[in-house]
């Protein structure tokens, strides 16, 4: 993993300012990069960083330049640069190409070619693994599941039946898709909750990823969408029915209730709970930790919460929002009071 | 996966209003539904959609049948008629009643008979299956676990040594049960946080069903226990010690701190904070989101948090939060003013 | 597991007054204790329980042992007391220094000495396993992990490539170290996230305990680093690029965010969210459900959020929260005019 800038900059087609035989080993941000390694001027605030850098070279946009003594490679985008040139240097081992001896396959499942299936991998009945699909140890692939091309679970992901997941899916480990959403009817005659059967799945499209202890459940009376280019985070939890549209966001230990429909290009912070039964408008922005107890129409940032106080202030405040309807009233009374004099 | 409303009706002991030859081959939601499909009218509130559905026959209060010119299957309850009809409709593979040869299985371990054990499960000494236990691909059954009657774990699971579930339960992938509470002491001498062993287990009542993901930790001092008829959506965390009434669901990514006692009957929302050693009595209902942070001893719907604004008025409104003391002595001295004039 | 008091006293150290050959066989809460078991007075507030327990004999404090008419061993710190003694009580089973013979081990791994390696455990690549290192069934030990002298994985724990984890870890089934982090860039071209490749590792340092189901991701521009002594309860949520400092405790369900630098000895409770790129001191606490929306630089305690209230209550006071801005308005009015006058 060693490359010279000329031929970063070849790669990229981006425009060099210095010796193109210089080598990079790596990459890391400014303040801790060392020698041999590329960084990066995300925005001109971090300006200063430039002059006591250690990297050997610097990403920045040509408005920057001025400010930097050090080899640099110009874009106009230096994150997507970033996400580019990072491919040269991951670490991540390749897919070996092979299926483990150890895999326990249905007779009846279809498989792709190249594909790469680790040890101890289950597949189901009538499964379908499209070409280059990479399976991690340990997975579980039930019935009927079909996997698009060049997708990639990692180790121990658990897949339900009939879950149909799109091409150049990344999948993290500990992910469960296509459990049984949380569905139960109250039965007066037995005094206890009675199933109801998920008998639906769960429909993925491309170029999604889902990230480490995810959970997507399957639907109850429709399936479970999730569109094209949608991201989610780690411990995410999409209830039964749910539908994201294409290229939206979750931010980790967020968690979507049964049923709602969720617009394309939101972007969904972390620890965020949206109800069920709702509709989220497009390009709608929803900051950490926020609760969405109702639709929302029109897109924008929205956030719900107090801000973090300290002790002894917030414990006063809390005090003060259990009496804000008297507070409410306390200065109708007062104005009114006021208006007669 | 194919019936006569004429069967449904009879299965189910309802009343058809309609050709009972007329074949059923799925169900779905009034605005989902295609010909073939059975469908629901869940609530008079959308007797409009039984105009222009594309569902065959609807189930439907008696009631509600003026609204509606399909064949219709007439239910008291028609949810509870839901739960009924989809299992006739379910997709779920059934049990092979097969141990598969690669389970690792301890000698000192004692089984029932119609077990279905998956791939790779690895069973340890002194566990107990019942009959008809269904253990899926992956799973690990710690030493001395028990596992009532009929209980299905889905894929990759993990249940630690000295835990008993009960019967009929449902365990979905991912799900870790009997892993170590949190329990640690600080040491002055080491300046270090010295670990409590959690010493004790889990025990689980009869048809409880635990979610993908979902955690119940051993207890240190006493045994965690999961009551009858018991539902833990997926992401949920359940601390050492916790005790949970009878019938109580807790929903996606909620977490109970260590020794709370929580009531039968309770219904909690998502994403739900119950802090540790509080006791929460019978049929309490806690929304979304919602901190609990001390007991409850009367039944009813608790909530926290404030409602989901847009960012400009959420600012604003977090500032006066911060001012809430503020606010309530400067009205006081208003209204003390107001008097003395 | 069976000991005498006489035995216990000397194990640790501690003055006996009572008969030295009383066999205890067990530990419980005062109120749960039976014959036979050990209990503990951890603080005077509960020495009302010292009359009517059932336990056999009892830890406390010098200054309690008035109130106690059971044999009792004295103890400066009874909850670290607790911690000792409970290890002679743990049913948890030892590790049986086997190597199992499904193992699915790379011919390039290194090994101590004194391994248990459970069944279907695959390592691959580069590993290498530290003397005592007990990995459980189905785990997955990615390519050049290191895992340090006498660190115990449970069952079905996912470690990804270039993860470090120090001496006597403890980590929990379910939990997933060094998934790629959340990183990703808008591309206006493609109107779609562009993946930013997570090249970095995770480095743990030791003694550090990890929680079922927790995640740890990997960075993108520098190593995530959990320093010596952290704890993470279960379901905990750590993003890329993160630094947390020595004998930091992390409860249930909490996340911190992406390349968020955490203090030592800090405290922070269940469901708390700790946004992206802020800095938090040493010692700083935070309760249950709060946001952390912003760097800390005082040690304290800190929190957001409002306080539990019953359905009605609180609508109301939600109602006024959106008007807090309109409120403080109306006050500022009312006090000028009031000046004025």
């Amino acid at each position: 993993m060693k490359l010279t800038l000329g031929e970063i900059a070849r790669k990229l087609n981006l425009e060099l300012r210095g010796d193109p035989s210089i080598v990079i080993s790596g990459l890391a941000g400014l303040t801790d990069a060392g020698p041999g390694q590329l960084s990066f001027l995300f925005s001109s605030r971090y300006k200063q960083h430039l002059s006591d850098t250690d990297a050997t070279a610097i990403v920045l946009r040509e408005d920057d330049i001025g400010a930097c003594e050090l080899p640099v490679l110009i874009s106009e985008y230096p994150r997507l640069t970033w996400a580019q040139v990072a491919t040269f240097f991951d670490p991540k081992p390749l897919p070996n190409l092979k299926i483990h001896e150890s895999v326990q396959v249905s007779l009846t499942a279809s498989y792709g070619s190249e594909l790469t299936i680790g040890a101890n991998v289950v597949i189901e009945n009538g499964a379908r693994l499209d070409h280059g699909v990479v399976i991690g140890a340990g997975c579980f692939i039930g019935e009927n599941v079909e996997i698009g091309e060049g997708s990639v679970l990692a180790a121990n992901v658990s897949v339900y039946h009939n879950v149909k997941i799109g091409k150049n899916a990344i999948v993290h480990s500990g992910a469960v898709i296509g459990a049984d959403g949380f569905g139960f009817e109250f039965d007066r005659a037995t005094a206890s909750l009675v199933k109801i059967p998920q008998i639906y799945g769960v429909e993925i499209g491309d170029n999604v990823e889902i990230g480490a202890g995810t959970t997507i459940d399957r639907g109850a009376l429709k399936n479970t969408v999730i569109s094209n280019g949608v991201k989610l985070d780690n411990q995410v939890q999409i209830g039964h029915g749910v539908s994201i549209g294409s290229h939206t966001a979750i931010s980790g230990c967020s968690a979507v209730g049964g049923s709602t429909v969720l617009g394309a290009y939101c972007l969904i912070g972390g620890g965020v709970g949206i109800i069920d039964n709702i509709e989220i408008c497009d390009q709608v922005e929803i900051t950490a930790l926020s609760l969405v107890s109702h639709s929302i129409k029109q897109k924008g940032r929205y956030s719900s919460g107090t801000g973090l106080l300290s002790g002894n202030i917030w414990k006063r405040s809390v005090v003060g929002f259990a009496k804000l309807n008297d507070i409410l009233k306390r200065i109708r009374k007062i104005e009114s009071r006021m208006k007669k004099e």
